[in-house]
Protein backbone atom coordinates (compact mmCIF):
# COMPACT_ATOMS: atom_id res chain seq x y z
CA UNK A 1 0.00 0.00 0.00
CA UNK A 2 1.59 3.86 -0.85
CA UNK A 3 -0.10 7.35 -1.26
CA UNK A 4 1.43 8.96 -4.49
CA UNK A 5 0.50 12.56 -4.71
CA UNK A 6 0.52 14.89 -8.16
CA UNK A 7 -0.49 18.69 -9.11
CA UNK A 8 -2.48 19.42 -11.93
CA UNK A 9 -2.12 23.26 -13.13
CA UNK A 10 -4.68 24.94 -15.26
CA UNK A 11 -5.15 28.25 -16.92
CA UNK A 12 -8.71 29.48 -16.79
CA UNK A 13 -11.34 31.54 -17.46
CA UNK A 14 -13.77 31.79 -15.02
CA UNK A 15 -17.84 32.12 -15.55
CA UNK A 16 -18.07 28.48 -15.75
CA UNK A 17 -14.98 27.32 -17.79
CA UNK A 18 -14.92 23.85 -18.17
CA UNK A 19 -11.88 21.65 -18.21
CA UNK A 20 -11.62 17.97 -19.19
CA UNK A 21 -8.66 16.31 -16.53
CA UNK A 22 -8.98 13.24 -17.07
CA UNK A 23 -6.21 12.75 -19.31
CA UNK A 24 -4.03 14.38 -16.77
CA UNK A 25 -5.87 12.02 -13.89
CA UNK A 26 -4.84 9.13 -15.94
CA UNK A 27 -1.20 9.82 -16.56
CA UNK A 28 -0.94 10.51 -12.57
CA UNK A 29 -2.41 6.60 -12.22
CA UNK A 30 0.07 5.15 -14.89
CA UNK A 31 2.78 7.05 -13.12
CA UNK A 32 1.86 6.18 -9.63
CA UNK A 33 2.27 2.86 -10.73
CA UNK A 34 -0.57 1.81 -8.34
CA UNK A 35 -3.14 -0.31 -9.81
CA UNK A 36 -5.72 -1.15 -6.85
CA UNK A 37 -7.62 1.79 -4.95
CA UNK A 38 -9.23 5.37 -5.13
CA UNK A 39 -7.86 8.74 -6.42
CA UNK A 40 -8.88 12.06 -4.69
CA UNK A 41 -8.49 14.97 -6.74
CA UNK A 42 -9.42 18.40 -4.59
CA UNK A 43 -8.92 22.09 -5.37
CA UNK A 44 -7.94 24.34 -2.83
CA UNK A 45 -10.06 27.04 -3.27
CA UNK A 46 -13.74 28.13 -2.70
CA UNK A 47 -14.74 29.42 -6.25
CA UNK A 48 -14.39 25.98 -8.23
CA UNK A 49 -16.07 22.61 -8.92
CA UNK A 50 -15.17 19.08 -9.75
CA UNK A 51 -17.82 16.04 -11.01
CA UNK A 52 -18.38 14.20 -13.91
CA UNK A 53 -20.15 14.36 -17.10
CA UNK A 54 -19.84 13.68 -20.72
CA UNK A 55 -17.15 16.27 -21.63
CA UNK A 56 -19.26 17.51 -24.68
CA UNK A 57 -19.71 21.02 -25.75
CA UNK A 58 -23.85 21.02 -25.52
CA UNK A 59 -24.26 19.50 -21.90
CA UNK A 60 -21.54 21.50 -20.90
CA UNK A 61 -23.64 24.77 -21.52
CA UNK A 62 -26.77 23.15 -19.84
CA UNK A 63 -24.66 22.86 -16.44
CA UNK A 64 -23.86 25.87 -17.13
CA UNK A 65 -27.32 26.87 -17.65
CA UNK A 66 -28.85 25.21 -14.87
CA UNK A 67 -25.74 26.52 -12.21
CA UNK A 68 -27.07 30.06 -14.04
CA UNK A 69 -30.36 29.54 -12.79
CA UNK A 70 -30.13 28.47 -9.46
CA UNK A 71 -27.73 30.91 -8.33
CA UNK A 72 -27.63 33.63 -10.99
CA UNK A 73 -24.53 36.03 -11.87
CA UNK A 74 -26.35 39.07 -11.65
CA UNK A 75 -28.10 38.82 -8.50
CA UNK A 76 -27.06 40.56 -5.82
CA UNK A 77 -25.35 38.81 -2.70
CA UNK A 78 -24.81 38.83 0.84
CA UNK A 79 -21.29 38.20 0.27
CA UNK A 80 -20.66 40.76 -2.19
CA UNK A 81 -21.53 43.29 0.01
CA UNK A 82 -19.03 41.85 2.87
CA UNK A 83 -16.00 41.72 0.03
CA UNK A 84 -17.08 43.52 -3.06
CA UNK A 85 -15.56 41.23 -5.36
CA UNK A 86 -18.67 40.47 -6.82
CA UNK A 87 -18.69 36.16 -7.07
CA UNK A 88 -20.82 35.54 -4.76
CA UNK A 89 -22.30 33.07 -7.35
CA UNK A 90 -19.20 31.78 -7.84
CA UNK A 91 -18.52 30.59 -4.17
CA UNK A 92 -22.47 29.26 -4.18
CA UNK A 93 -21.65 27.11 -6.93
CA UNK A 94 -18.77 25.38 -5.14
CA UNK A 95 -20.42 24.66 -2.40
CA UNK A 96 -23.39 23.60 -4.22
CA UNK A 97 -21.42 20.91 -6.99
CA UNK A 98 -18.18 20.29 -4.04
CA UNK A 99 -14.64 21.17 -4.58
CA UNK A 100 -13.43 17.60 -4.67
CA UNK A 101 -13.94 13.96 -6.32
CA UNK A 102 -13.32 10.40 -5.81
CA UNK A 103 -12.31 8.24 -8.64
CA UNK A 104 -11.91 4.56 -7.24
CA UNK A 105 -9.38 2.45 -9.77
CA UNK A 106 -8.94 -0.89 -10.19
CA UNK A 107 -6.46 -2.87 -12.66
CA UNK A 108 -4.22 0.28 -13.27
CA UNK A 109 -7.71 1.94 -15.15
CA UNK A 110 -9.95 4.72 -13.23
CA UNK A 111 -13.44 3.20 -13.26
CA UNK A 112 -15.52 5.77 -15.97
CA UNK A 113 -18.09 5.29 -18.24
CA UNK A 114 -16.99 5.88 -22.03
CA UNK A 115 -18.88 9.24 -21.80
CA UNK A 116 -17.80 10.44 -18.69
CA UNK A 117 -15.67 12.67 -17.76
CA UNK A 118 -13.61 14.58 -14.61
CA UNK A 119 -13.97 18.08 -15.05
CA UNK A 120 -13.14 20.92 -13.14
CA UNK A 121 -15.41 23.87 -13.42
CA UNK A 122 -14.41 27.20 -13.26
CA UNK A 123 -16.75 29.81 -11.44
CA UNK A 124 -14.64 32.50 -10.75
CA UNK A 125 -15.51 35.94 -12.19
CA UNK A 126 -12.27 36.26 -13.71
CA UNK A 127 -8.92 34.21 -14.87
CA UNK A 128 -6.86 32.24 -12.80
CA UNK A 129 -3.77 30.40 -12.52
CA UNK A 130 -5.42 26.97 -10.83
CA UNK A 131 -3.78 24.11 -9.35
CA UNK A 132 -5.12 21.11 -8.47
CA UNK A 133 -4.09 18.26 -6.01
CA UNK A 134 -4.84 14.44 -6.99
CA UNK A 135 -3.77 12.16 -3.91
CA UNK A 136 -3.81 8.17 -4.77
CA UNK A 137 -4.17 5.74 -2.03
CA UNK A 138 -3.41 1.92 -3.45
CA UNK A 139 -1.45 -0.59 -3.79
CA UNK A 140 0.46 -2.16 -7.01
CA UNK B 1 -3.56 -2.71 5.04
CA UNK B 2 -5.46 -3.94 1.76
CA UNK B 3 -7.86 -3.09 -1.34
CA UNK B 4 -10.63 -5.25 -1.91
CA UNK B 5 -12.70 -4.77 -5.33
CA UNK B 6 -16.59 -6.08 -6.44
CA UNK B 7 -19.68 -4.78 -8.09
CA UNK B 8 -23.36 -4.32 -8.05
CA UNK B 9 -25.49 -5.46 -10.72
CA UNK B 10 -28.77 -3.21 -11.23
CA UNK B 11 -31.41 -3.84 -13.36
CA UNK B 12 -33.11 -0.58 -13.86
CA UNK B 13 -35.84 1.28 -15.35
CA UNK B 14 -34.91 5.36 -15.91
CA UNK B 15 -36.71 8.44 -15.06
CA UNK B 16 -35.46 8.84 -11.39
CA UNK B 17 -35.68 5.22 -10.36
CA UNK B 18 -34.11 4.79 -7.10
CA UNK B 19 -32.24 1.44 -5.46
CA UNK B 20 -31.39 1.03 -1.93
CA UNK B 21 -27.54 -0.49 -2.15
CA UNK B 22 -26.65 -0.38 0.98
CA UNK B 23 -27.57 -4.24 2.14
CA UNK B 24 -25.07 -4.91 -0.91
CA UNK B 25 -22.57 -3.10 0.62
CA UNK B 26 -23.11 -4.09 3.67
CA UNK B 27 -22.53 -7.61 2.27
CA UNK B 28 -19.29 -6.74 0.28
CA UNK B 29 -17.88 -5.27 3.37
CA UNK B 30 -18.27 -8.38 5.60
CA UNK B 31 -16.58 -10.41 2.25
CA UNK B 32 -13.91 -7.94 2.68
CA UNK B 33 -13.04 -8.61 5.94
CA UNK B 34 -11.63 -5.30 6.52
CA UNK B 35 -12.50 -3.45 9.81
CA UNK B 36 -11.48 0.15 9.35
CA UNK B 37 -11.45 2.61 6.25
CA UNK B 38 -13.46 3.73 4.10
CA UNK B 39 -15.85 2.49 0.97
CA UNK B 40 -15.82 4.08 -2.73
CA UNK B 41 -18.80 3.52 -4.56
CA UNK B 42 -19.35 4.68 -8.59
CA UNK B 43 -21.26 4.47 -11.43
CA UNK B 44 -18.79 3.74 -14.62
CA UNK B 45 -21.67 6.19 -16.54
CA UNK B 46 -23.11 9.55 -16.77
CA UNK B 47 -26.82 9.21 -16.45
CA UNK B 48 -27.47 8.45 -12.55
CA UNK B 49 -25.81 9.72 -9.59
CA UNK B 50 -25.12 8.21 -5.75
CA UNK B 51 -26.07 10.02 -2.65
CA UNK B 52 -27.32 8.77 1.24
CA UNK B 53 -31.16 9.34 2.05
CA UNK B 54 -33.62 7.64 3.74
CA UNK B 55 -34.88 5.15 1.85
CA UNK B 56 -38.50 5.97 2.17
CA UNK B 57 -41.01 6.34 -0.43
CA UNK B 58 -42.10 9.76 0.12
CA UNK B 59 -39.09 11.73 0.59
CA UNK B 60 -37.48 9.79 -2.60
CA UNK B 61 -40.66 11.14 -4.74
CA UNK B 62 -39.38 14.32 -3.13
CA UNK B 63 -36.08 14.62 -4.18
CA UNK B 64 -37.38 13.15 -8.21
CA UNK B 65 -39.72 16.11 -7.97
CA UNK B 66 -36.95 18.55 -7.10
CA UNK B 67 -34.68 17.66 -9.93
CA UNK B 68 -37.86 17.44 -12.10
CA UNK B 69 -37.88 21.49 -11.16
CA UNK B 70 -34.45 21.66 -11.20
CA UNK B 71 -34.04 19.86 -14.62
CA UNK B 72 -37.23 19.31 -16.14
CA UNK B 73 -37.08 16.28 -18.64
CA UNK B 74 -39.63 18.03 -20.90
CA UNK B 75 -36.98 20.87 -21.90
CA UNK B 76 -34.97 20.96 -24.82
CA UNK B 77 -31.22 21.04 -23.87
CA UNK B 78 -28.61 21.84 -25.76
CA UNK B 79 -26.98 18.17 -25.26
CA UNK B 80 -30.10 16.51 -26.83
CA UNK B 81 -29.63 19.24 -30.00
CA UNK B 82 -26.71 17.11 -30.62
CA UNK B 83 -26.85 13.79 -30.08
CA UNK B 84 -30.54 13.72 -29.93
CA UNK B 85 -30.76 10.76 -27.60
CA UNK B 86 -33.16 12.98 -24.99
CA UNK B 87 -31.60 12.48 -21.94
CA UNK B 88 -30.00 15.69 -21.66
CA UNK B 89 -31.60 16.09 -18.55
CA UNK B 90 -30.08 12.65 -16.85
CA UNK B 91 -26.49 14.10 -18.06
CA UNK B 92 -27.01 17.31 -15.55
CA UNK B 93 -28.80 15.58 -12.57
CA UNK B 94 -25.48 13.22 -12.80
CA UNK B 95 -23.21 15.90 -12.61
CA UNK B 96 -25.10 18.04 -10.02
CA UNK B 97 -26.00 14.47 -7.18
CA UNK B 98 -22.51 13.51 -8.32
CA UNK B 99 -21.73 9.62 -10.08
CA UNK B 100 -20.06 8.65 -6.79
CA UNK B 101 -19.73 8.59 -3.31
CA UNK B 102 -17.33 7.64 -0.19
CA UNK B 103 -18.64 6.19 3.18
CA UNK B 104 -16.39 4.98 6.18
CA UNK B 105 -16.56 2.12 8.14
CA UNK B 106 -15.20 1.56 11.65
CA UNK B 107 -15.54 -2.14 13.67
CA UNK B 108 -16.49 -3.57 10.05
CA UNK B 109 -19.55 -1.37 9.96
CA UNK B 110 -20.69 1.47 7.69
CA UNK B 111 -20.65 4.60 9.33
CA UNK B 112 -24.59 5.24 8.27
CA UNK B 113 -28.02 6.37 10.53
CA UNK B 114 -30.56 4.19 11.23
CA UNK B 115 -32.53 6.14 8.41
CA UNK B 116 -29.72 6.51 6.21
CA UNK B 117 -29.52 4.95 2.89
CA UNK B 118 -27.02 4.63 0.12
CA UNK B 119 -29.03 4.65 -3.46
CA UNK B 120 -28.39 4.73 -6.63
CA UNK B 121 -30.80 6.86 -8.86
CA UNK B 122 -30.74 5.91 -12.38
CA UNK B 123 -31.67 9.18 -14.12
CA UNK B 124 -32.10 7.55 -17.78
CA UNK B 125 -34.63 7.87 -19.87
CA UNK B 126 -35.03 3.82 -20.80
CA UNK B 127 -33.99 1.01 -18.90
CA UNK B 128 -30.43 -0.08 -18.43
CA UNK B 129 -28.41 -3.14 -16.68
CA UNK B 130 -26.41 -1.30 -14.39
CA UNK B 131 -22.74 -2.35 -12.94
CA UNK B 132 -21.60 -0.12 -9.95
CA UNK B 133 -17.81 -0.59 -8.74
CA UNK B 134 -17.46 -1.02 -5.19
CA UNK B 135 -13.14 -0.54 -3.98
CA UNK B 136 -12.80 -0.29 -0.18
CA UNK B 137 -9.30 0.56 1.36
CA UNK B 138 -8.72 -0.35 5.09
CA UNK B 139 -7.35 -2.44 7.48
CA UNK B 140 -8.28 -5.61 9.28
CA UNK C 1 -0.01 2.65 5.79
CA UNK C 2 -2.89 2.90 8.72
CA UNK C 3 -5.95 4.11 9.47
CA UNK C 4 -7.14 6.66 12.32
CA UNK C 5 -10.77 7.25 13.36
CA UNK C 6 -11.63 9.89 15.91
CA UNK C 7 -15.30 11.89 16.01
CA UNK C 8 -16.30 15.74 16.53
CA UNK C 9 -19.37 16.14 18.42
CA UNK C 10 -21.38 18.93 18.04
CA UNK C 11 -24.86 21.27 19.38
CA UNK C 12 -26.72 22.59 16.51
CA UNK C 13 -29.61 24.34 16.21
CA UNK C 14 -31.09 23.29 12.70
CA UNK C 15 -32.55 25.08 10.22
CA UNK C 16 -29.43 25.53 8.11
CA UNK C 17 -27.19 26.41 11.16
CA UNK C 18 -23.18 26.37 9.75
CA UNK C 19 -20.90 24.55 11.56
CA UNK C 20 -16.83 25.26 10.88
CA UNK C 21 -15.15 22.22 11.17
CA UNK C 22 -11.89 22.55 9.79
CA UNK C 23 -9.67 23.50 12.94
CA UNK C 24 -11.09 19.90 14.74
CA UNK C 25 -10.58 18.11 11.17
CA UNK C 26 -7.12 19.52 11.36
CA UNK C 27 -6.20 18.57 15.37
CA UNK C 28 -7.24 14.73 14.38
CA UNK C 29 -4.87 14.76 11.19
CA UNK C 30 -1.97 16.60 13.52
CA UNK C 31 -3.20 13.48 16.10
CA UNK C 32 -3.31 10.90 14.11
CA UNK C 33 0.57 11.34 12.45
CA UNK C 34 -0.20 10.63 9.11
CA UNK C 35 1.48 12.60 6.86
CA UNK C 36 0.28 11.88 3.24
CA UNK C 37 -3.19 10.37 2.39
CA UNK C 38 -6.94 11.00 2.68
CA UNK C 39 -9.31 12.49 4.94
CA UNK C 40 -12.92 11.29 5.09
CA UNK C 41 -15.54 12.75 7.38
CA UNK C 42 -19.87 11.58 7.25
CA UNK C 43 -22.59 12.41 9.34
CA UNK C 44 -24.81 9.74 10.49
CA UNK C 45 -27.55 10.77 9.42
CA UNK C 46 -29.85 11.90 6.95
CA UNK C 47 -30.73 15.43 7.44
CA UNK C 48 -27.50 16.99 7.19
CA UNK C 49 -24.37 17.97 4.74
CA UNK C 50 -21.10 18.52 4.42
CA UNK C 51 -19.22 20.57 2.33
CA UNK C 52 -16.82 23.05 1.54
CA UNK C 53 -17.27 26.67 1.39
CA UNK C 54 -15.33 30.36 2.77
CA UNK C 55 -16.78 30.41 6.16
CA UNK C 56 -18.43 34.11 6.08
CA UNK C 57 -21.13 35.01 7.35
CA UNK C 58 -22.19 36.55 3.89
CA UNK C 59 -22.29 33.61 1.96
CA UNK C 60 -23.13 31.02 4.41
CA UNK C 61 -26.60 33.16 4.38
CA UNK C 62 -26.63 32.96 0.50
CA UNK C 63 -26.37 29.24 0.37
CA UNK C 64 -28.81 28.61 2.67
CA UNK C 65 -31.03 31.47 0.95
CA UNK C 66 -30.32 28.80 -2.31
CA UNK C 67 -31.43 25.90 -0.63
CA UNK C 68 -34.52 27.31 1.03
CA UNK C 69 -35.63 28.59 -2.93
CA UNK C 70 -34.92 24.91 -4.41
CA UNK C 71 -36.19 23.72 -1.64
CA UNK C 72 -38.69 25.46 0.38
CA UNK C 73 -39.04 24.62 4.29
CA UNK C 74 -42.51 25.47 4.22
CA UNK C 75 -43.94 23.58 1.31
CA UNK C 76 -45.45 20.40 1.85
CA UNK C 77 -43.48 17.11 1.20
CA UNK C 78 -44.61 13.74 0.37
CA UNK C 79 -42.45 12.66 3.55
CA UNK C 80 -44.00 15.06 5.74
CA UNK C 81 -47.43 13.06 4.96
CA UNK C 82 -46.22 9.79 6.09
CA UNK C 83 -44.39 10.66 8.92
CA UNK C 84 -45.15 14.17 10.20
CA UNK C 85 -41.78 15.38 11.43
CA UNK C 86 -41.84 18.04 8.73
CA UNK C 87 -38.43 17.90 7.93
CA UNK C 88 -38.73 16.53 4.32
CA UNK C 89 -37.06 19.85 2.98
CA UNK C 90 -33.86 18.81 5.64
CA UNK C 91 -33.64 15.26 3.79
CA UNK C 92 -33.59 16.97 0.30
CA UNK C 93 -31.15 18.90 1.41
CA UNK C 94 -29.43 16.39 2.74
CA UNK C 95 -29.15 14.60 -0.27
CA UNK C 96 -28.53 17.27 -2.54
CA UNK C 97 -25.50 18.85 -0.68
CA UNK C 98 -24.33 14.94 0.42
CA UNK C 99 -23.58 13.61 4.10
CA UNK C 100 -20.01 12.79 3.47
CA UNK C 101 -16.82 14.70 1.92
CA UNK C 102 -13.41 13.54 1.16
CA UNK C 103 -9.94 16.09 1.52
CA UNK C 104 -6.87 14.89 0.67
CA UNK C 105 -3.97 15.61 2.85
CA UNK C 106 -0.17 16.13 2.34
CA UNK C 107 3.23 17.18 4.21
CA UNK C 108 1.02 16.08 7.38
CA UNK C 109 -1.31 19.75 6.30
CA UNK C 110 -5.35 18.98 4.83
CA UNK C 111 -5.16 20.36 0.82
CA UNK C 112 -7.43 23.45 1.49
CA UNK C 113 -7.95 27.13 0.33
CA UNK C 114 -6.80 30.57 2.71
CA UNK C 115 -10.57 31.26 1.88
CA UNK C 116 -12.12 27.11 1.73
CA UNK C 117 -13.29 25.70 5.09
CA UNK C 118 -14.96 22.22 5.55
CA UNK C 119 -18.58 23.33 7.08
CA UNK C 120 -21.31 21.01 8.47
CA UNK C 121 -24.77 22.52 7.62
CA UNK C 122 -27.36 21.20 10.38
CA UNK C 123 -30.55 21.15 7.94
CA UNK C 124 -32.89 19.62 10.38
CA UNK C 125 -36.17 21.04 12.11
CA UNK C 126 -35.23 21.33 15.82
CA UNK C 127 -31.92 21.62 17.96
CA UNK C 128 -29.93 18.22 17.69
CA UNK C 129 -26.50 16.90 19.29
CA UNK C 130 -24.56 15.55 16.61
CA UNK C 131 -21.84 13.27 16.15
CA UNK C 132 -19.36 13.44 12.83
CA UNK C 133 -17.11 10.28 12.29
CA UNK C 134 -13.66 11.09 10.89
CA UNK C 135 -11.64 8.66 8.76
CA UNK C 136 -7.69 8.79 7.69
CA UNK C 137 -6.15 6.81 5.27
CA UNK C 138 -2.65 7.36 4.84
CA UNK C 139 1.12 6.97 5.84
CA UNK C 140 3.68 8.32 7.94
Amino acid sequence: MAVFSDKISLSTKGFCDVHDITPRLREILSESGLREGVLSVILAGSTGGITTIEYERGVLADLCEVLEKITPSNKSYHHDAAWGDGNGFSHLRSALIGASASIPFSNGKLILGTWQQVVFLDFDNRPRERTLHVQLVGEK
